[in-house]
């Protein structure tokens, strides 16, 4: 019995024209799963995600991170040559993903109309800003602005200050991850039934999806959910919240948080603290009385959490079945071996960049999470695949090649 | 050809024995793709999240909105037979998902040694809060203690603030998007196959797949990614952020991005500004002189931005072709009926609640969302999820409903 998680989707075959995070991140998780994704570039340059950021004459982490256990075909899609290559591809794949500008996928001559009518079976996923049918279907989107028109930077920041955008991609990954989601139902459907599909999703409505807590609380009080610091929107009850550390570095700070849902989180708290004091005390008894008075109990847990460093509060808190959480820094989380011993960072050795790091899908398969390889270098491929799956020989593969229709 | 896109999922059956919303959200992404999820709840109370902050005597709108589109089964797990009635259920189950605090599901005899004995072809799904192997495994999370430990605060907030948890539940709906995935890649492989799984994801391994671009910074530094305010991690270069407009309320901004990779998008952006005289002005002509006068070049954004109301400046900028976003708060995106008519909010009927508005999934199915139903009232589905499940009859059914095995 096969525990490889690789071996997943083994025989399910993606043609890839998406490009820098929204559209690869989507791709990258169907290859973990053991999808043979296809990744089509320009020649030139390829995804720009390849020098974002990166050092000259070499792909960028950035690119590296997203784009893991793909091939990459480089063709050249001004050409007619080029083009039609890639409709060949296109009657061969189960999937079609793109993330082009609007319009862009169109007037390149590979759009849902074209492609579906020479492969009725396939999944034509298309990722787009703003919905068709919205007022800015037309608008170019990056992740931070997917993250404010899609409501999720109205409700992040201090309750004093301007919106502020969340460190995560959630306009980016976050909507990679649910098209990898539908694509993934789809084919269910496909290997049943043998029918195609059409998906389109915006990075302005995957955010709604990621931010449904804070429907909740205009629900319940027909007001737009606030920015709350580092509470939970609409407050929560105290103790909640991010509590000063020892060293008083920019991330030495606890999260505490007690539950409205168990009233023993405050007594265990208080016994955690030494201020057994204070237990029954009818100032500080219920949520209510705590939130009434919310300075004096983030004071009370303020002076016992400054005493100790994160690691050790975060330990002291959690050991008592309180949950409480350390905030990590990423270079604490990079240096914290125990996630490379539990597979969830691995580390690779690329030809030119040499040997990196990186966080790879993190669910465990019978104890093992899916194994990277490193991503593609330009073009590195385009021979293979078009070989593999088109059954392209030699001659021809070199008749592309020198007439610069493929590259690499 | 069915395009419907509940029709994809025919046939797979989910056992699921999660609640709050990291679980939940994973079965009801399944639920929407048309498995048959039927919810197991304890019959007094049910998932703990019927009850979070909704008023008395009807299912709050948090369990809702994570709960669409599955059957709910009531069995006393405390009671031998209702333990007996779940591993008779789980012989016909595809997939067992559950989210308890550690070591719960195993206290209760239904842990993974114990069902995938019964069946071994089930995928069993395990969500907690720390992985199995580190050194917090059997401590509690909730979303925002996983966003503390797994970065995203250290990387959220202003720049000279403490850290922010950001308003979208990453450690919990993010969660439940990477197991839903890898739920449907291992079914893909049992329907192929036959072989079953053991799939663990914790929350604080899941966050570190969502800022994956703050480690971009980290690996070109070799600093721990910083707080940024509305900007990129890093910063990125300037015009860059949220910009103040004309109302001056709390979400009165709007969100305009200048791609350092298109030179083009500040020269436009000058000219919707109407100040063309500073187009070719070395003093902002380059990235980085924009970056070496930030407030300078933040200042005269502003002062067009402050004459401008958010949507209008967005449309402005956003037809120019440079990426802008209003800061929409949830209630304008509540009251934007686009969002209606494009199926991405829903208007159901509750028995109990009455009519109620949620977003559902966003993808489009040949331009259609899936539709949504509501939520089950505790129980709703005792007698009809055995009956279809395992043939009980009337008679039988009716004596587990008489023994309180079943509620509902």
């Amino acid at each position: 019995m096969s525990t490889r998680p690789e071996a997943c989707l083994t025989g399910m075959k993606v043609l890839d024209l998406t490009q820098f995070e929204a559209g690869p991140s989507c791709t990258e998780a169907l290859a973990w799963m053991g999808a043979d994704v296809v990744k089509v570039e320009n020649p030139k340059a390829g995804d720009p995600g390849r020098t974002a950021g990166g050092k000259p004459g070499q792909d960028a982490y950035y690119f590296l991170q997203y784009n893991a256990n793909k091939r990459s075909l480089a063709v050249d899609l001004k050409s007619p040559r080029g083009v039609d290559l890639i409709k060949q591809m296109a009657r061969h794949a189960d999937v079609f993903c793109e993330n082009f500008a609007p319009g862009a996928i169109e007037r390149l001559g590979l759009g849902p109309d074209v492609i579906r009518a020479i492969n009725p079976g396939i999944i034509y996923c298309q990722t787009k800003g703003f919905g068709a049918g919205s007022p800015f279907e037309k608008s170019l989107a990056f992740d931070m602005i997917a993250q404010a028109a899609g409501g999720l930077m109205s409700i992040t920041g201090e309750e004093d200050g301007p919106p502020c955008k969340p460190g995560a991609t959630i306009g980016d990954t976050g909507t990679g991850m649910l098209m990898a989601i539908t694509v993934l139902a789809a084919y269910v459907r496909k290997l049943r039934t043998g029918e195609g599909e059409h998906l389109q999703l915006a990075m302005q409505d995957s955010i709604l999806h990621y931010i449904r807590n804070s429907f909740t609380y205009m629900e319940r009080t027909g007001k737009p959910a606030p920015r709350a610091g580092s509470k939970t929107v609409g407050g929560g009850n105290p103790p909640i919240g991010v509590y000063p550390c020892k060293g008083g570095g920019p991330n030495d700070y606890v999260y505490i948080y007690t539950s409205r849902a168990n009233p023993e989180h405050w007594n265990r708290l208080l016994k955690v603290m030494g201020r057994e004091d204070l237990i029954g005390d009818p100032n500080y008894a219920t949520p209510e009385a705590r939130t009434e008075r919310r300075e004096e109990v983030d004071a009370i847990v303020a002076a016992w959490t400054r005493q100790h460093d994160k690691h050790e509060a975060m330990h002291l808190v959690a050991s008592a079945t309180i949950p409480a959480g350390a905030v990590m820094d990423t270079m604490e989380l990079a240096n914290d071996k125990s996630f490379e011993e539990r597979g969830i960072r691995q580390t690779m050795q690329h030809p030119v960049v040499g040997p990196y790091t990186m966080s790879g899908w993190p669910v465990r398969f019978s104890g093992r999470t899916p194994p990277i390889s490193t991503a593609p270098l330009l073009g590195q491929h385009s021979e293979e695949a078009l070989a593999d799956w088109l059954g392209l020989d030699r001659e021809e593969l070199g008749k592309l090649r020198r007439d610069a229709v493929i590259g690499g």
